[in-house]
């Protein structure tokens, strides 16, 4: 279970206004920015075969982006930076439903910007995750639902290494997606990118399989773990 | 010492077969489900001699896999997923006896469905930790004993780091255990890709070397260090 | 925002120019010293083509550096080691406006001896990060910009995990920076380097575009997200 | 300043041998066992010329030894597993003066022990970190005391992530020392090697050097940094 809410004190409960749309939906965009333009810009072109081309940089890279966003807005809200968080962080009853639509729309604005961004000063449209004729959609599917159902677990559960462990469950997943060229986790994560390659090729099925799994992790959690816990985590 | 056990709350005590059997028993088999799938996702196969194949990846993945689980699991209950630390939580009175044959069942029947999976995924088998007759059977018994002996004193210890800790040990035991063939500590590890890849060479010496070294890790601690601790460890 | 202050105690309060001037000035000498020792020293020479000239050492490196400087000065006082941090802390009101300018000279001063010192160790000038006349200039002030930003932001969000993750924000620079030749977010850092090479082209671009990251993260900070948080965060 | 001290408790006072001589000194040659027979496992024999034989896989096993050891002890007792931190925490306090020949002593056997194990585990001897005619003496003498100096001084600093930290800066002395040779930090590390390499040439540098770090660090500490800290860092 989450164990921080949004709360509204003293003076300022009249500014509910900025509370509770401003904020959240500015700090979704904000934080999508900062996911896809590290993204974008460590992403070799093609006149780099070599350098940062391995997975080990790939996979690191992408925990660290997460657990960095993560930590930043650690006290400001609950930060999803990802449609399908948002989607089962809804389910869950964590963030309100009324932010579903905008704070999606905020982290789609906010890849689109990366991505141009990225672009403008690399010279060259980075960052996409192509998936090809010769895909096999299937293991993609699967790798996606199970990876994003992990992380999603992870995101529920207390514990003071919670932004750091999150990070790690999609270095795992770029590790573990290498082999069959899975490991997104986040459709905002390739929305940006497609938009500069105009590559929108199968782009529906990370928002599917991912969706899935953050949905699923939510109902495990809620169905089977949640009821009766240690409520240990939160003071450790 | 553990700093946390399973209890049982106000209204939901009229739950205590869900709690004493449903709740701990699933989650073994799906932390070790986990644990299996991604290891057996980031392994090579036949066509791809490059890649993640680098002792580095290795090493960083397991002690990843593990931090991932036991934070996932850290305010549900005692997480093991692995036969040796629940028999050596067992002597530790840590879990109970009880548990003993229904975890190890469970942590089996998740392996086996991870590895199964994951071929499904890969369309091959993988994931298989080998010992072939030009192994050294000594080195790799007492490499095991001292790396799951190392690995069982930290989950012992209590410190907030301690889900990160313990995934190092592992990381470390990939390290130390790679010129000799060695570095598993966990027999569910290699249970179901040995089903999967029907090679069951010298498997018992996994489970062997590294149930003695954990049941090995709680004496030492019992006998010598536990009694008369400092206290701090939990509130730091 | 920033949970901890310079404090004056009992018996001590007679030390005020102790803990005014020398302790935060002293301070800032050392750790920029460490800072820039640490990097020139892992900088391969001229007859050393290989070895550690991976972009995965030099970020993880950077990263580790920040990590060890800020934890080490934790409960001595607000550690900056960057001019850019400095100007942002005294625009934020973490630092007093009366430390800006000793504070950057120690800086300076600090880098210099350490520079210095390292190309005495090694025989040879080491450390430098060169903009040449192919640099896209534009490129490197905008990386600089927003990499620096979000460093800046994470210094300013409080988690216990924050000395780890402000080390993170440079390894993710770093990884951000490689392609175009960025990733310094410190100008402190190359200062030193600068006068042993007597490399000063385009010195001035690092400080104006650090310095400008890190006091827009200021600004977003107090303007948009910092009234009215949920104050949780300290107590992760 | 460090926050945990050992302590006697009601019933168990009695047992004051115990634990004032055998606990302490047992675990420092536990420790220091550990530490040495990791780092004999991960280095590359005379047939293994490829590998793990990168500056990345040493810098980090390095540090990660460092982390699980202190862990692992951390609510036993003030592990050091060095003898130039165990010389510097007795000038500092920390521990008595009666432990300084007995802890060093302890650490000694441990390291000779794992040296032995490790050989033969590995059928040759392993773990040695020489020092040729051809080293710059002066060059190693001089990093060996700036990185014991930083890793002493973030052992006198109180933070959740201290353990952690510890090890980064041994990652740190790694990458640093890596192309003059230097980077041991710990002469129990090398003492055990070079018993089975029979290899004793300037092994006292790292004696001399290592020590005069530390306790340069504790002088640094008690006379400029100690006095009036902010007594924050505990409790983050």
């Amino acid at each position: 279970p989450i164990a921080f809410q949004l709360k509204y004190e003293g003076i300022f409960k009249y500014a509910q206004f900025f509370q509770k749309w401003v904020k959240p939906i500015l700090a979704e965009c904000i934080a999508t920015f900062m996911l896809v333009f590290w993204a974008c810009m460590l992403q070799p072109g093609p006149d780099h075969p070599e350098g940062l081309a391995s997975p080990l940089v790939f996979a690191l890279a992408a925990g660290i982006n997460l657990t960095i966003i993560i930590t930043m807005f650690w006290d400001i809200c609950i930060i999803q930076f990802n449609p399908s968080m948002t989607v089962a962080f809804c389910v869950a009853g964590v963030v309100p439903w009324r932010l579903l639509v905008p704070n999606i729309g905020a982290q789609l604005v906010g890849s689109a910007l990366a991505a141009w961004f990225a672009a403008l000063i690399r010279g060259i449209p980075v960052g996409a995750i192509s998936i090809t004729e010769s895909s096999d959609l299937n293991a993609i599917f699967w790798a996606e639902f199970f990876f994003t159902f992990m992380m999603a677990f992870v995101a529920l559960a207390a514990h003071s290494l919670t932004p750091l462990v999150i990070g790690l469950t999609v270095t795992q997943g770029v590790f573990g997606g290498w082999y069959i060229g899975a490991g997104c986790m986040n459709p905002a994560r390739v929305f940006g990118p497609a938009i500069m390659h105009s590559d929108w090729n199968y782009h529906w099925l990370w928002w599917l399989s991912e969706i899935a799994g953050a949905v699923f992790a939510v109902f495990v959690e809620m169905m089977i773990f949640a009821p009766i816990t240690v409520h240990q985590g939160s003071t450790n």
